[in-house]
């Protein structure tokens, strides 16, 4: 059936998200199909047909159920976000943080359906840069059935946008909170609309949207490059623009300021490795039981390594059992072994894991140190350590090389960051990106919303 | 089989909550179930046979697993409300607050054990009222087995009671958040009690269990009305007799009495959001791919729009980016999806939650200027949105009339109200409802639990 | 197929959780394996065989998914232990038990991989002691396939491994809130590690693993002898050595010392009930329609009846709507339908949860008046109403005897109770358990952590 197979590579490029991966499950599919039929070159022309093929329908509903309840975990990452970030800074800004995350994942929706979707999975482009339109598919069954039985592909249309869409909204949170607490409200939901609806779909087409990245070989399994690396060279340039928050570099040295709520900030780091699951396990796009179980595994080794070494190596240089670093090393583990969940083993998971949560102590200190205000680690975290569990899968899995490892995470990470520094100068140049610096002494939650985090307690402002 | 195609109906009439819905996916197992057997007039007679199904029973197993996700996702709501709630209202009256909506889901599962279920979804009725008893089948495998061979049902006696007795105590919860700190405890628990065990599951009855409402055409996906809207009214009854909290409306004019936490409200609402995926998703009552995906995208990008649009409306008429709004704009978005989740477009989702929102933001200031004290906003996001969502389905379903939705959701709502009104003024002669002025003054938290929500904390009492 | 049944007996003992449970679904299996493919006695050699069979394969999917989502669902009970634990206590130790916490989980899980399911899972061993090595399989997809197509299991062997190494961490998690806010942070890492290394999987072993209680006929469904009385006899061992908080217990009489935050100690439960779906639903291996809903239903009203039974205990005996009993209530009825979840009626588990709900008040004051400094209940909660529960099994359900169920239990309380004091003991010699006492009185936040949880909020410390 090669005119089917054609057929079923254009819609892969023009739907799935990783384009080497899935061609492997829908092959066996067809043979399934083939096989528990008895009829191997049936044609599949209506929903109902499909719905009597004893393999193949069952395995759909699986397949796709996992999808949506995957795009349902990644949903509760933004709450995990919401509540870190806000955790991790000054309860005179809380009320601005928590704003920030309920649009950003609102407009992110909504922007990634409008045009995002169709940018980052175009029907046909020249590998480097396609511009979409919005989504398609109303309530017309029919069209929805053709689309599926023509497929056979492993969820629906639908389930494939929502599930990328709550993927695409989550580059823009990490740069939320790398720019916390002195952003202008309007600049960054201007910022974060445009990331979301082009900068990201952009680079994503590259690599799961079957462009040049994916040309060459790149592997990226759930994002270390893609969402991560590319969110948190984002936040970078933006920073820079930026510049710190007021009296934290001063010429007496450099502020510690601390979060304000360690139990907010642990909430979110335990519902985002709750949401990895979802990251992870759902990217490997339908619910093979040896690929997702996998992938849980090397998931949840690679975030509790990262804790373990990131408490060790802070026990030694910051000479506490520091918490944040306990947090930062979660997440670094996740962002890790994000690029390559289903292609190591546990043992590599667990290396990848403790490599991380080591690097994540120097860079945040580092960066720190050449005065770069990150005031939740976002730029270590998702940036570097983005870059690390990309170029891990070179070192650990023998199908990858290195060097295309390497050339795929610096070119995203580059288009992230020059793409940003040019937008948000863009901005800057417009309408301002820096609040006043009263208002900012303040507290934005005051001055931009008019509304305290905490109306009845009182606080030591500082 | 006509026959047998009877004995479903009754079936449909005794347990499943989208009468006209359900008929359908069911006659297609059948088929599906004659197909995969080669043998259309088999007979079914055991679970051991039921198992050996290779169509029918993976779809069964995955039918059941996901109604019982959902009853779990259902669940969460009450956490959401819970921590939405408490954020809202002042700290001195938080323990009371949550410990409300502890008791509510305890009691509220058990009451609707006990006799909402059954009274909710009776065998044979008069199509207006029922009183049913206690849900039953024990462990005795082979009555369970009998039920299920029987009928061809989608998921277990079990799943399905599980999921509406989570849906049931979410309509007592609604009511919690208009009446917090003046309410006395004792009253609320009585009068929440009743609601489960009577109210809600009698109007309940005239649409999911097959009743006047039903066979007039009404349709109501997953609870705009039969739900939401009657939580709603239920509340505006409830707060008409228990007056405004004290200091609030003042000869000086209106006192602003705001929340005392904003990361507990937002993390209510983002776990609400999490929770309408099982609300929505799992009353397609089956896990069929092409419907639970499309609920997934429209009460998402309801949810969002309801943000955006509330966001934007506030912006302009209370002049500040009002996060209270933010969540009120998308908890109205997903109540007016909820009626029609299955039946309208990804682009008429956006428009039900657009103007959702932009209504939230009205009757919330609309409600406090005519002295309604709604704390949380319930009425308006409930009672209002609602309305609004169940006449969408009109509006935009070609296949439902506007004036028989209409005259559904006024039915259910003027049920809500005037009988909410009786039940609370009983009670009020009885045992009275509010509490006393000091108590008030205190909090409820010390005057009525004897412990404060925040023992070490300095709080600015107001 | 003796021989086959021989390896799969085997595989059994080396895998499964639960022996005699498993036992029946997987010999359902082969007779269904057989009658999907018309040839009973077909060896199945490779994967892409498995994948073709039409009743077997989906089946196995489904099961291995839900396996997975339950994985994650016990998973979140970290996140609920965490603000449960921190909420009860005072803030000024609040960074100190979120730091074990994650400590616990990310420990716990690295330690389960490289000892600890090979020893409560052994191969072979003499029904009483074991010691395990790492866990096996690479990314060597083919001994995976060999292991699954060779026993036909319910689920993949990474399944396994992450969902008992959640349960595993478990089990350190209820030490950590007993022996809260004056345990020295190093020996309590040192002490949870061995517990989960060692303790837990050896009498794990005993019914899970098929040794000694399970060969004499003990049931415990999902836990509450081999998780919850271990968990909370250990913890008793080690707060005798430990000894109460100072200023607890005066000369003046016993001083209560209150939570800092309900709020956090309410999400704490609520997502502890939700984390239960996964605990007892996945404790049934499979997801079997009538199982897993039947214990969804028992699961929640005994949690329901354990808070409504301790509300209405507390209001009599301590005269006020105590929330916090309230909340220890809701653990009860879980901790206690957890042993037969499975095995009883909803009736037998309301009844069930009541008992555990007036159990846990009277056990938590009589603890408090002979002296055990128990900040957040543990003991009783998991404790107690551990052995409570699996005493239940035997009262109703007539499969199982009452005395076999009591020496079980005894067996394992008295187990984590001798070996806990006799490894705290040691640890206490060797290098301390207790803080110096003003490290206590200045919190361990501070002293140990060199943090504040809630740096910008005025406190009143106590």
């Amino acid at each position: 059936m090669p005119m089917r197979l054609t057929l079923k590579a254009k819609r892969e490029r023009s739907m799935s998200k990783h384009l080497t991966k899935k061609s492997i499950p829908l092959c066996v599919t067809t043979l399934l199909i083939g096989s528990a039929t008895q009829s191997m070159g049936t044609e599949i022309t209506s929903m109902e047909q499909f719905q009597q093929m004893p393999l193949a329908y069952p395995k759909f509903m699986i397949d796709n159920l996992w999808i949506l309840i995957s795009a349902a975990l990644v949903f509760v990452m933004h709450l995990g976000f919401a509540t870190l970030e806000s955790g991790l800074t000054r309860q005179k800004n809380t009320v601005n943080i928590l704003f920030k995350n309920l649009f950003i994942i609102s407009a992110g929706l909504l922007t990634y359906a409008f045009t995002g979707f169709n940018t980052m999975y175009p029907g046909e482009f020249n590998n480097w840069l396609s511009l979409g339109g919005p989504i398609g598919f109303g309530t017309d069954a029919a069209a929805q059935i053709a689309n599926l039985t023509a497929n056979y592909a492993n969820y629906t249309y639908w389930s494939d946008f929502i599930f990328q869409a709550m993927f695409a909204a989550t580059a823009a949170t990490i740069v939320s909170g790398a720019v916390a607490e002195r952003i202008k409200l309007p600049s960054f939901m201007l910022y974060a609309v445009i990331l979301v609806a082009f900068l990201y779909p952009v680079q994503g087409s590259w690599k799961w949207g079957g462009g040049w990245l994916d040309d060459m070989g790149f592997y990226d399994f759930a994002g270390s490059t893609v969402v991560h690396a590319f969110g948190g060279f984002s936040a970078l340039a933006c920073v820079l623009i930026l510049g710190p928050r007021t009296g934290k570099y001063t010429t007496s040295g450099i502020k510690p300021i601390l979060g304000h709520s360690m139990p907010l900030a642990t909430i979110g780091v335990l519902i985002l490795w709750l949401g990895w699951f979802g990251f992870n396990g759902g990217s490997v796009l339908n619910a093979d039981p040896v690929s997702i179980s996998l992938v849980f595994v090397t998931t949840s080794l690679a975030a509790a390594a990262g804790c373990l070494s990131a408490i060790f190596i802070a026990s030694i240089y910051l000479k506490q059992p520091d918490i944040t670093m306990a947090l930062n090393g979660i997440l670094a583990g996740l962002v890790g072994i994000t690029a390559g969940a289903d292609q190591v083993s546990w043992m590599e998971a667990v290396l990848i894991g403790l490599i991380a949560g080591a690097i994540v102590v120097f860079a945040i200190v580092l960066i720190d140190r050449i005065k770069i205000d990150d005031p939740v680690g976002a730029i270590s975290v998702h940036g570097i350590c983005g870059i690390w569990g990309t170029l891990a899968v070179g070192l650990f899995s023998s199908n990858h090389s290195f060097s295309t490892q390497l050339i795929g995470t610096l070119a995203v990470s580059l288009f992230a960051f020059v793409s940003s520094l040019i937008l948000f100068s863009l901005i800057k140049t417009i309408m301002g990106v820096r609040v006043e610096a009263e208002e900012e002494l303040e507290g934005l939650d005051v001055a931009e919303h008019g509304q305290p985090a905490y109306a009845d307690f009182q606080s030591t402002m500082n």
